[in-house]
C-alpha cells in the first residue's frame, strides 16, 4: 500500500494506492458519516459497488448507477443525482463516493462540491485514466457546447486506488489511461518515458502498471500543487489536450477515448515543437511505440477547419489565441502561442504525413 | 464611501458602499477583463444596467436579463446563462456582474463559480437584503425540492452598493430587507436593534438607512469571517430562517418577502427562547412594530404539520433533529435541538396567540 500526500489551499488529501483496497474502505475513513451514497455506472456498479458498500459496515449506504459512457456528464444526470440525494435525505455530514472512471469522478465529484454547498467526497477511481482526473481537483460536467464548461475545483477528501480493479478494464481503457501516463512522462525528467515505451501494452504486469501509475501520479501531484488554479504551470498539464479535444468534439465522444485522441495530440506537439523551437524530439519512437499498440489514427485532411475553430474554442483559449503547450526537450515543456494560420499549416501537412506513414 | 474588508480564505473581498458609485465602477476594479457580462433582472435591468454598461467604459460588454423573481433561481435559467456566456465568447480573464437583489446574486455568482471552473465576479446589490445576501459567499440555485440546495461557497472580488439604488424599492422589499436587519440586530449587542425598532419604515431617511445597512453588514461580516463553512457560529445567522423558510416554501415562493417571513421566524425565535431558556426578550416590542410596518402574518393553524415537515427537511438539519437559533438575550445567541413534539406544541400556541392578538 502507497500513501502519496496531496497539499491543496481547498483542502489536504491523501492517495492511498493498493491491491484489493476496496474492501477496507471503512479503514481510512477518520470520520463518521450520518448517510453515504455511492454514485457509479452501469459497467463499474455491478463489479465493485457491493464490495465497497459492504466494505463500509454502516447503516444508510445508497448506490446510484447512471449509464457508462461520457454522455452521463451532462446538466440532467447532474440535476437528477441531486434529487436523489435529496430523496434519501442526505444532509452536511454526509459523504458521496464516486466509484468509476473519470467520468464518474467528474460528475460525482461535481455534485458533491454543490450539493447543500459542498459534502465531502471520496474518489475511488477504477481506470487507468483516472490516475489522472482522481487526482488535482477538478470536477465537471459537460455542456452542449463543449466539455467541462461547468465545473468548480474540489478536491476529494481521500482517493482509494485499488489497482485489482484495473484487471476488468477493456484493452481501449488501458490505452486511454496509459496515453496520459505518456504525457506526465513527457512534462518530467523522471525516466518515466523509457520505462513506459519499453513496454507493450498486451504484456504489461499489474506490478509494473501499478509503479507507472504512481510515478504518474507523483508527477501530476507535483504540478497541480505548484499551481492548483491554474494560472502557470498548471497548463502544461493541458499537453497534447488542445488537439485531443478537439478531435474528441469533432469525430462525436466515444468514438475515440480521451486517451487515444489525446495520443494524437501528444504526436502533434512533438512536430510543432520541433517546427516551432527547432526542438529534437523522440517523434518517431512515440510514433512506432503508438502503431504497435494499435493507436487508432482517425484524423482526416477534409476536417482541418473544423478542429481549428474548436481549438480556438477551447476553455484554455485566452483572450483569443491559440495556445498550445510545447517541449523543448523531454522533462521541459513551455506554452507558446501559434498563429491561426501556421497552426492550420503545421495541422495539415501532420496529417498528410501520418496518413501517408500510417 | 464606505469601504469594508471581509477576510475569505478562498478570497477577501471590499465592499464598498456610497452614493451614486454605480456610475463609478471602472475606478474600483484592479483588472482588465477582456470581456464582462452583466447578468440582471427584467426591473433593475431598465433601471440600471445602462449606468453600469456606461461606467465601465470598455468594450466587449453584454447584457443577459432574465424574469424577476425568486423562480429565476433555477437549474435551466443557470444553464442558459452559461450557454450565453459561451456564446459572448467569455474566457477565464472576463468578469461577471450581478446587478440586482439576493436573487440575481445568488444566481449570477453560482454562474460565475462555476463557469469554466470559476471566474471573477462582483456584486451590485440593488436591495436593503442584498446586504446580506452579497456578504459571505453563498451562491446558490433552488432545487425543485428545496431552496439553495445546489450552490457553492464563492466569494465575489467586490461588492458595490450604490445606495442611490435604494430610492426605487418597493415598500414590500424595504421591509424584506429590513428584517434581516433585525436579525443582526439580534445577534449582536452593538445597539442596532434600539435604532431599527425606534423608526418607522414609511419616514426612514436614506442616511438612517445607509447607517443600519452599514451596522448590518459589518455584523455579519464578523461572523462569517469567524465561521467561513458554517460549521459554527455562522449558524446563529439562521435565526428566524427555520420557520422562515417553511413559511415561504408553504405559501408558495412569492406571497410573502424572504425578510416577511424570517420576521414571524423572528418573533418565533423569541417565543421558543422564552420556553426553552426562560430567557426574558422585548417579543411584545417586536411583535408591536412589526404591526405598526404592515408585516403580514400569513400562518395558519391548518398548515403546522406541514411547516414541521418542511422544518426537519431543512438543509441545516443535521441527523435529522431539528435545530433552532435561540437567543438568551439580545446579542447572546445560541443553537438548539427542539424534539418535534414540543415544537409542534410551541408553534400551534404561537400560532394561536398571534391570531388572537392579531
Ligand atoms: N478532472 C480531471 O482532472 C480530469 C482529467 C482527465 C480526464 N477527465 C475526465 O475523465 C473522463 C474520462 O475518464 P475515463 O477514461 O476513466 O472514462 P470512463 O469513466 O467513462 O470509463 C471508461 C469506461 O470503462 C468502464 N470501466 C471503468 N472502470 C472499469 C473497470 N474497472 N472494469 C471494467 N470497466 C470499467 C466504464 O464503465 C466506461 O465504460 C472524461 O470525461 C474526462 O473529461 C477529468
Ligand atoms: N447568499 C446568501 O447568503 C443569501 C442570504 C439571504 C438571502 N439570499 C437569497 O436572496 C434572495 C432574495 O433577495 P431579494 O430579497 O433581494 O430578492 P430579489 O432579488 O428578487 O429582489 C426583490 C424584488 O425587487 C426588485 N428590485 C431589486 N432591486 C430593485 C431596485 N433597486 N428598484 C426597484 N426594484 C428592485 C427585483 O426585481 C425583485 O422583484 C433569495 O433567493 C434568498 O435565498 C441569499
Ligand atoms: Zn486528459
Ligand atoms: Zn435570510
Amino acid at each position: 500500500m502507497k500513501n502519496i500526500h496531496v497539499r491543496s489551499t481547498i483542502q489536504s488529501y491523501d492517495i492511498v494506492i493498493g491491491n484489493h483496497i476496496r474492501h477496507h474502505i471503512k479503514d481510512q475513513l477518520d470520520k463518521n458519516y450520518s448517510s453515504i451514497l455511492i454514485i457509479t455506472d452501469s459497467n463499474v456498479g455491478k463489479l465493485y459497488a457491493q464490495d465497497i458498500h459492504d466494505g463500509l459496515n454502516q447503516k444508510n449506504i445508497f448506490i446510484e448507477i447512471v449509464d457508462a459512457g461520457e454522455q452521463s456528464k451532462n446538466i440532467e444526470t447532474f440535476y437528477n443525482l441531486h434529487t436523489k440525494a435529496i430523496e434519501y435525505g442526505l444532509d452536511r455530514q454526509s459523504l458521496i463516493i464516486a466509484l468509476g472512471g473519470g467520468v464518474i469522478g467528474d460528475l460525482a465529484g461535481f455534485v458533491a462540491a454543490t450539493y447543500m454547498r459542498g459534502i465531502d467526497f471520496i474518489q475511488v477511481p477504477t481506470t487507468l485514466l483516472a490516475h489522472d482526473s482522481s487526482v488535482g481537483g477538478k470536477v465537471a460536467i459537460n455542456h452542449d457546447k463543449g466539455k467541462n464548461l461547468i465545473g468548480s475545483f474540489y478536491p476529494p477528501v481521500l482517493v482509494l486506488y485499488d489497482t485489482d480493479t484495473l484487471q476488468t478494464l477493456p484493452p481501449k481503457e488501458i490505452r486511454s489511461g496509459y496515453a496520459e501516463l505518456i504525457k506526465e512522462a513527457m512534462l518530467s525528467d523522471s525516466g518515466l518515458w523509457n520505462k513506459l515505451l519499453s513496454q507493450h501494452l498486451d504484456r504489461i504486469t499489474p506490478a509494473d502498471l501499478e509503479q507507472f501509475l504512481e510515478m504518474g501520479i507523483k508527477i501530476k501531484a507535483e504540478i497541480v500543487q505548484q499551481d492548483e488554479r491554474e494560472s502557470g504551470v498548471r497548463k502544461f498539464l493541458n499537453l497534447g489536450h488542445t488537439l485531443g479535444h478537439a478531435i474528441e468534439a469533432d469525430l462525436g465522444y466515444g468514438v475515440l477515448t480521451h486517451g487515444e485522441a489525446v495520443a494524437i495530440g501528444l504526436l502533434f506537439a512533438f512536430y510543432v515543437s520541433e517546427q516551432e523551437l527547432q526542438a529534437v524530439l523522440p517523434i518517431q519512437e512515440l510514433r512506432d511505440w503508438l502503431k504497435r499498440n494499435e493507436y487508432p489514427f482517425l484524423v482526416n485532411t477534409d476536417r482541418i477547419d473544423e478542429l481549428i475553430d474548436l481549438m480556438k474554442r477551447d476553455k484554455k483559449t485566452e483572450h483569443n489565441q491559440i495556445q498550445m503547450v510545447l517541449l523543448n526537450k523531454i522533462g521541459d515543456p513551455v506554452t507558446h502561442i501559434v498563429e491561426e494560420n501556421k497552426l492550420k499549416n503545421y495541422l495539415t501537412s501532420f496529417v498528410e504525413r501520418e496518413i501517408i506513414n500510417g
